[in-house]
Parts: structure tokens; sequence; C-alpha cells
């Protein structure tokens, strides 16, 4: 069973909204073992829409479309789908009811735009948009179906979760991933280690490499004719070929793992943030459950905060300068202490674009480490641009911790 | 002068990265005056980057495709555009002194896949990659033009940046977008309220509503035959038809606002963040310069760091809650004193999933505002999805934060 994406609004293509849908989409049609072959932006254009569902219908089985369905005047997918696929609006009442309910306690909303929502096409079956005012459309077309939805990201995720996916059900077919993550080596020597490897894998495995931030995703996918147990042997002759390098055997996202080697330790973390200013607080408690382990931040931007805080010495960082060794030391230690948790990163780095020098350009970062056992410290250098060097930083943060997790 | 990008990358249809590239590339080739007709999505597979190629010279002047250029076997987007344009690949003196320089510290990077990074089709023109060892091709089809470009986001940006946009060159067509903010009506409404002057708009004119956590950005686009002054002069009027419930007269980012406003008045802001845990802090460091009036912050996610670091007696905690209007007042206001700065935020609310309550429900946020003037606070529901409602508790602390700063 293949799908394609059509998402549809001006604002994808001049650069306005980053499309976050399509990938969610993506994740969760491959859990059904539905195979997405192409993902379509286009312009809120009758002529442009309709040359897309032409396109996509000749491909595909399932076409699922996002955006264009809001109540303004700009929004037109729902008229062109009434158009391609040869029907007209019809007054709905229980979506009319549904939308008088949602907006009960918001009577300003309920006017004459709000009421062309509960407008849908004929011969359209309507799902339930509980969040939303747009209703959401299937049309078949012969053996293939269009699932129309709105491009608010949390309301298409409901929707698809409790409506499009359950209608469209899970097929036979099974596509199955499995990735591991490896971390100090380069992709290419990467390629060579794993050559032998991936010429006696069969034709419906494929070996993907996805290099981001320092680490390296390797990704098994097996397509068709071969079974879990098989794709799983594959999979564990990779983990052994790379075992040197793994940092994680699955795709979990780095902070994941840490939160849940500290959960199963029942042990906690607290981080001293200069240069990633918070990123990494968030990202470590990104994920529900965080309180757990995660206590909290100090974030010290500014020197005055690293001293009196984190009772970082002035003349530490008046001898040492404040991107160095012994302040990120410091920091850690005293994050520790202050928060009473069992580990705590600190990091302070200059992320640009000013602030660099000849023996501390931009894109250096020290990172600390302060567990039960002690403190580590580490230098880095993290590239040219502001946000490459946050995000290397938290990566690099998470790397080690989970290596001394492990310990 | 119209455009179309083509990412190529099976990680894309799987869902394991989100496309940001195109987001980044659209708003690039937008302020060129380079129109971006369409997004395509397509796997590492021959035929389907030779369906999209097809697809897009019919109908763009310029393609732009990112992906597939590294010295991995699945990446094959430099055979196949050799196979398209009928040519094949030679050696590059030029490139392989290059990756010679850029890897002359790491000799474990110089192996024989490396070395597959200088072979360049014959017929392309080769332009300087100065960040990595996959060299950027130019080829011209005809009064077309395609430029291949890595898939690495910063590779990528610095590519367009300093390579392609430079020459393909500035067109004299114009695109102009002009785009304000208002909040605190809803997208109908709005709709309803600008009626009359969507109706009488030119048809080079066009408006288009971009609804995201509680503000809706309202974007003019004029395509064609409007002076820049006559689009001004629209753009005034639509200012004044909206005036009431106008945040901002820019597409700039809330923090961004923030921090000119501070700049201006030389104040400073830290924040004390429970629910947020840190999002606030790395959005208010996210850009360049905001070591001038960011100074830091404290993240309490557990309430002994709230009790210890920020004051917050424990009876107060027993009496009202965590998340209270009596919690997030003292908060803002500790933490404003501690860390000695003009302006302070403080939020707490309950995130998810789990941890709500009948009389506070998931989704329940107190931010409090602490200024020279006062501390105020109030209380939000934000909706049931762990990130929505921490992204709107930003957007509501900014939106007010300006509001407070333009009194």
């Amino acid at each position: 069973m293949r799908a394609e994406i059509i998402t549809i609004g001006d604002e994808l293509l001049i650069g306005q909204v980053v499309d976050t849908n399509s990938a969610w989409m993506a994740e969760q049609l491959n859990v059904y073992g539905i195979e997405l072959y192409q993902i379509t932006s286009v312009h809120d254009s009758r002529e442009h829409i309709l040359m897309a569902l032409n396109e996509a219908f000749s491909r595909a089985d399932i076409v699922l479309t996002t955006g264009g369905l809001g109540p303004t005047k700009d929004d037109i997918t729902k008229q062109v789908l009434c158009e391609y696929f040869g029907t007209h609006l019809i007054e709905d009442t229980r979506v009319r009811a549904h939308i008088n309910q949602l907006y009960k306690e918001r009577p300003d909303v309920l006017n004459r735009l709000t009421a062309t929502q509960w407008l849908v096409p004929e011969s359209a079956e309507i799902l339930e948009n509980r969040v939303g005012s747009a209703p959401l459309m299937v049309f078949h077309h012969g053996k293939q179906l269009l699932a129309a939805m709105p491009g608010v990201p949390y309301e298409m995720k409901i929707a698809m979760e409790e409506q499009i996916l359950p209608y469209i059900g899970h097929t036979t077919a099974s596509i199955l991933h499995k990735t591991l993550q490896v971390t100090g080596i380069p992709e290419s020597s990467l390629a060579i280690l794993l050559e032998e490897y991936e010429q006696s894998m069969p034709a419906s495995l494929h070996l993907a490499y996805l290099p981001k931030d320092g680490i390296i995703r390797l990704r098994l996918s097996a397509y068709g004719d071969l079974s879990e147990a098989e794709v799983q042997q594959w999979f564990e002759r990779l983990k052994m070929l790379v075992s040197g390098y793994m940092i994680a055997e699955t795709d979990e996202p780095l902070e994941v793992i840490v939160g849940r080697l500290l959960k199963e330790r029942h042990q906690t973390i607290s981080t001293a943030e200069s240069c990633t200013g918070g990123k990494l607080a968030s990202l470590l408690n990104k994920h529900a459950g965080s309180s757990e382990f995660y206590y909290g931040s100090i974030i010290s931007y500014d020197n005055s905060v690293k001293e009196h805080l984190l009772g970082v010495p002035e003349e530490v960082i008046q001898t040492h300068g404040v991107v160095s060794e012994e302040v990120v030391r410091v920091m850690a230690e005293s994050v520790r202490k202050r928060l009473n948790t069992d580990f705590s990163i600190a990091t302070s780095g200059i992320a640009g674009p000013s602030g660099g020098s000849e023996t501390k350009p931009v894109g250096t970062v020290w990172i600390a480490w302060a567990t039960p056992n002690g403190t580590c410290a580490e230098c880095f250098h993290l590239g040219k641009l502001r946000e490459q060097i946050t995000d290397r930083a938290c990566t690099k943060a998470l790397v080690k911790m989970i290596e001394l997790l492990k310990k």
C-alpha cells in the first residue's frame, strides 16, 4: 500500500512555516505498514492543487492532504476537492452541532465565516475533528482514497491518530526499520567497515547513513520478503560490526536514553548552562515523566549569575576566562550540590557570531560532567554557526552522559 | 523567475528527519525575488529522482536539489544527475585539493570512499563547498539550471548564501511580502473585520492568515505590478484596521521583539521556569546579541529547587499548590531580585500527560511578570498536548512582555 502527502499552503513555499507535519505523518504511516512515496508542497492555488492531485493519484493508493481548510478566503482546499471529485457543498447538521458545542463559551467565534465550516462535500465521508472546526473529509476514488486534514499540527495529529489511521487500517505488508546510533567514526570509514556486510545483504534490505551533530544513525530497512527474525539477525550482525562506536541500539533521542538510564537507577540530574542557554534543560524535560529524574537548572548567561548563583570566583573567571575547564568544573559541581542531584552537566562556550579570539575561536565549548565519583571536563570545537554550536554541544553533553551512566 | 526544490532522501519519507531546509531556502529565494513553486521530497531511488526532475523542469526555470551527495552507497544523486544530463564522472583536482586540505588533521577520513567525493560530472560547473566534502554542482539545461547541494542543513545554508544565490543572482521581478501579527481575536472574526478590505484589493495582492499558538500572522503578498509604495499604502490600511489587536508590525519572532525593546531601553530580563523548563530561556538567548539583555534563568522543575533557589515557602506550595498565582509571583520576584534584572517572567503549569486534577486540568498554566513597577500574573488554559502547552505558554509570556515593554 502506497501513500503520498500533499501539503497545501503558500506559507510553506515562502518559508514562513517549516513543514513538521509530513515527518510525523510519515512515521505513523510506516508503523501502519504503509509506504510513503512522495511529499509535495503546493500553493493555495486551484490549478496547482488539481495538478498535484492528478500526479499523486497516478502513483499512490492513498493521498493525504493537509492545510487550506480554514474559514478565511485564502483557504480553498475544500472547494478544489469538490471540483476534483465532481461534488458540491451541503450543510452537515452533525458538524454544525459539533461546532456550536466547540465554541459554546466563545460566542464571538460563532460568526458567518465559521458557519462555512459546516458546509461539506456531499460525496465525502465526514470524520469528526474533535479539537477544531474544520471537518475531516474522506473521498473514495475507485479503489483509491483521499483524506483531507487541517494543517495546524496538533489538529492534524489528533485527526490522524483517532480517525484517519484507524479508518485506513493496518496493512499486511511489513516495512521494518531498525536503527542504531554510532559516534566517533567518520561516515566514510564506517561505510568501509560495513562494505562486506552491505554487499552480502539481500536486495530487500537497505542500509542508510544519517549523520547529524557528530552522531551517525544507521538504519536497516526491510521491504517485503524477510521475516522479522531474519531482519533481527542482520541487525545483530550490524551491531557486532559497529560495537566499538555504538552509543545506542535504538533510534531514541539521546535525552530519552539519558532519562531512561537515570530512572532505572533512581538517580537525578541538573544542568548549569551558559552557551547552551537552557537548550539542554529543555531537552531533558521535553518528554513526559521527566520530573522523575530532572530537578532543574541554573542558566548563567551573564557572568554575574555564574558568580552569585554558581559560586564561580571572580578571579577564576579573570585568570582562566569564562570559557575554561576551571569555570565549567565549578559550575557543574556547584549546580550538582545546590540542586542536590546525583549528576550534573555544565556548558560554557563561544556561540558567536562575536566573542571569539585566536586561542578560543567561535565554536570553542567546554563541558563538565559532575558525578558521584568525581568530575570530568572536555573541550570541543563545534563549528561556526550559533545554532549548530549549541545543538552539537547538547549532543556531546548527552553522549558522554550516556557513557558515564553505562559505566 | 520560478524555482522548485527537490529534497532527496529516504529519511524524509519515513519521518526520521524533518525537512527544515526547504523553508529556509524558500525564504532566501523570496528575498532574491524568485518564486518557489513547489517542494517535492523523493526517495533515494533512480526512477523517483528522474521522474521528479522531469516534472520540475516542466514547470520551473531553476531546480534546486538537496541530499544524496554523501560518500556512502545509499547516496545516488550525483550518479542520477549524470544520467539525466547525459554526462559522466571525472576527477576534479581542485576538489581533490580542497578535500585533502579539509581533512588534513583527520587522516582517518581520507579513505577510498572519501575519494569518490572528488569525482564530479564532466558537464557540471563545480562550486566550492567550503565546509564539506560534497562538491556543489550546477547543470545547465537550455535556459534552465539545476543546482545540487548537500542535505546537511548548515552545509546547505553556507552553499546557498555564498555560492548558489549569488550565482543565480537577483531577479528584477518583485515579490513583496509584508506581515503583521495580531492576538486576541478569532481567525474568522478577523476575516469578517477585513472582508471589505479584502474585496477591494487588486488581483495582484493576496492576504493570508497564519494562526499559531494564539497569534495570527497576517501576510500581505504582492506579485507583480504594484509599486512598493502602493503595497505599503495597503499595508498601512491593514494596520489601521487591526490596530486594536496588533502585537507586531513585522514577522519578527516575539522573542526578537522583546530583545529589541529591551536593548533600546538598556534593560535586562531573567526567567524562572517550571513547566516551560528552559524553553523560554532558550528562546530569549537564541539570537546573536542576546547577552546584552538576557542574564539567566532558574529552571525549577522540582519543588525543592523552587524552595531553595527561588525562596518559595513550602507552606505557600502546600496551601495554594505549585501551579498557583502565589507561587509564580514569588518565583518571578525572586529571580528578578537574585539575578538583578529589570524584568522577569515565571511559569508554573501542568504540561501533562499526568498531574492534572478537576480544578487544575492538564494545560493550566500560571505566568507572572515582575517589572520595575510591580508584578502581575495571569492564568491560562493552553490545551491538552505537552508540547503545545509549553509552546503556547512561551507565546503568552512573550506577548504580555511586549505589551508591558511598550507601556
